[in-house]
């Protein structure tokens, strides 16, 4: 592996900041575990990864334990949803507690913005992030970029659109930086009630039809409830104006491709029917997670 | 093993079609993991399976999780309650995903009725049934058919009394196509609300003094709550008319058992004194689970 | 390891009948723990240890998790709260369901008071006390002695103040045992209705200033839910009168420690800035929890 940074070296708290050599390093990691002849190495027979889920997620959990037990480690999980009123002090109690019990790195998802940066400063174990607040969720976009990888050969010069609830996505966060760590082009597309102020600048908005012209599609899930008594307040209203539907897709380029990190809104930001169409990667996404997770817990315990 | 039927190849649905001899294959299995030396084989090493229960039960799951250990297997746990709203893509969804992640086989748990065979024709990894709303619940069947074959020799011949709950049973209608399969004869012995249309014709409903001729008991568990304001809506007056009390099992032949597929209500339709009598074969089905299990995987693996 | 008496041989109910030399012998084993030069051993290899959680404790129950994964055991987990009506029969039934299914040792914690001696008589695999109401709390005593052993060089002989809600405390009571066989001193602190009537005649209670000349200073959980509308229904008020602030802190002896069996309430019963402070053992406590639990388990299958 080439040397890592000391911003990212031990904790994996997101793809900003992390340089392309950092990024490929990883994505070359995980296809070697894509091609890994048998399921289980004994790489980190006897070490320790607790999945700290503060936030609950039975398939990033999954993916996780997946990863891990592939690579031989034994695995703790848990999953305690925190009230907001002891969020902070409770879970750094917890994750000091299980360093302290001789567990060598964990997996951590909370809702609670900021808070992980603040605890990677004080826990001594690598911290990989499964996602936090709308802040960052690295390990997403890191499967993503290997998903494109695959399917294009490279990523510099792709253009990349993703489109729906910016302001709330962590995915669309840690996919904006990595991507263009690595030459893409990225562009949004949201309403604006779901456009990020604090990210203008760094990618440009645009519709839906210019969306459409993209070598890869990235659809967000929406989460209507957050959004009630605006404009979108109906998922009709919503897929009318943001939703890929068949006949949207139908005009995307031959060679393009739809992404989505599940789970999906069937029937809302896209069509039931182009789900696992051809087009479609969103299980393969979901299928590189495994292997993108194995290089990263690996690199942490290296 | 002997050659298994198109139908049950790969999943295992239910024991409705299968054939004697499958179902002598699997107890066969059975009685040899039962007799096994050692805890642990590492027949499965590398494998993984994924225990996905949308219904919980904590039970049925140790069970299986004990099975899938003992035969060296990877196991991964989950237990989701999914609504009603979001039943069907939900489950689909999330099973196609952990199938995405290159697990092996899938062991299953739903309240939806008539899902999961919908679910075996779209997901390649192969799918055990671990109870499906009240449709069926093989593994339970098995073991109910190893612990009389156990005590009686041989399944032919026998008599089985289903007393109970018919109408809402998985259990019922396991035990009903795997005991028929086998040469036993089946009655059932429910109340008129309780009594399922749909089995009309297939065993005959007798009286509770019948019923208690039989060389095999098999009591249900009755969940009240589902016949409120019902003839019997009070746990008194269901044990009264259909309930395994003391002074009925005296009246039961020497040689016959009592099952029941717990958990037990005591004192509704099994009295306190019953569960663990000479006669009761309650906690010996909960130890015949996990040999059965190890068959069942063993299988849905080779 | 010393000739264990008939009381203790198999389950670890609670350290009350314990003698010193039964102490001793868990604790030396521990003390090998935490030296072994690997993390895992496969000492259980093949063995199975179910963490039965009828009342929830994430952290404890990782503390026992690594301590059966590191003696090479499998591990199955649950944790399920029981409903008052129901507990009794239905924990007996699960536990004694999941002892037919060859599970070899089961670690317990539950709220109702008395219900694990009664099970104890009737299950055969050992079980081992993760907490029970508020009557014990062993394996938290034995890794607070440990401790102090560690600290002190030894037991005997020392001052040992125990501050706070003695009446609902497992902690205390487990401790008083334990500590009193290995010949400490005990004093107990507790505002009058947080004292326990039926340990009288066992600790004398102190004032908080007599208790900060101990050795140790051993600080409880308050649960303020629990004295509502009473005097200390405000954690000012509570903190004020009982709290460890940093003020009384000062006032501790040089060579003195702070200890608390965790979580803790920050700015109740302990000042924030003392959680980590030179003097606080908090951490290294639950650090003690791994080998002091793969002692008593390995104990308990030996």
């Amino acid at each position: 592996m080439t040397q890592l940074s000391v911003h990212t070296d031990k904790h994996l708290l997101g793809t900003k900041g992390m340089t392309a050599g950092e990024l490929t390093s990883i994505l070359d990691r995980a296809a070697y575990w894509e091609q890994y002849p048998v399921k289980v190495s004994n790489g980190l027979q006897g070490r320790f990864v607790a999945n700290m889920f503060f936030e609950n997620s039975t398939r990033t959990r999954f993916s996780f334990e997946v990863a891990e037990k592939r690579l031989g480690a034994e695995v703790l999980n848990f999953a305690a949803a925190v009230s907001s009123v002891q969020k902070g002090e409770s879970i750094y109690d917890t994750v000091r507690t299980i360093e302290s019990m001789g567990v060598d790195a964990g997996v951590i998802r909370m809702k609670p913005n900021g808070l992980l940066a603040e605890l990677a400063q004080k826990i001594k174990f690598p911290l990989i992030n499964a996602g936090d607040g709308n802040n960052e969720h690295p390990t997403q976009a890191l499967l993503d970029l290997y998903t494109m990888r695959k399917q294009f050969g490279e990523i510099k010069g792709l253009n990349v659109a993703i489109i729906g609830d910016i302001q709330h996505s962590r995915v669309a966060r840690s996919n904006l930086w990595a991507l263009q760590a690595l030459g893409a082009k990225v562009s949004f597309c949201a309403p604006q009630g779901m456009q990020a102020a604090e990210l203008a600048g760094h990618a440009p908005y645009v519709t839906i039809d210019e969306a459409l012209k993209a070598d890869v599609v990235m659809m967000l899930r929406v989460q209507l409830e957050r959004h009630e008594g605006t404009l979108f307040g109906s998922a009709e209203e919503y897929r009318a104006a943001y939703g890929l539907t068949v006949e949207r897709a139908a005009r995307m380029a031959p060679h393009a491709i739809i992404m989505h990190p599940a789970p999906v809104n069937r029937g809302v930001e896209i069509d039931d029917e182009l789900v696992e169409c051809e087009k479609s990667k969103i299980f393969q996404q979901m299928s590189h997670g495994v292997p993108i997770r194995m290089a990263v817990i690996e690199r942490a315990l290296s």
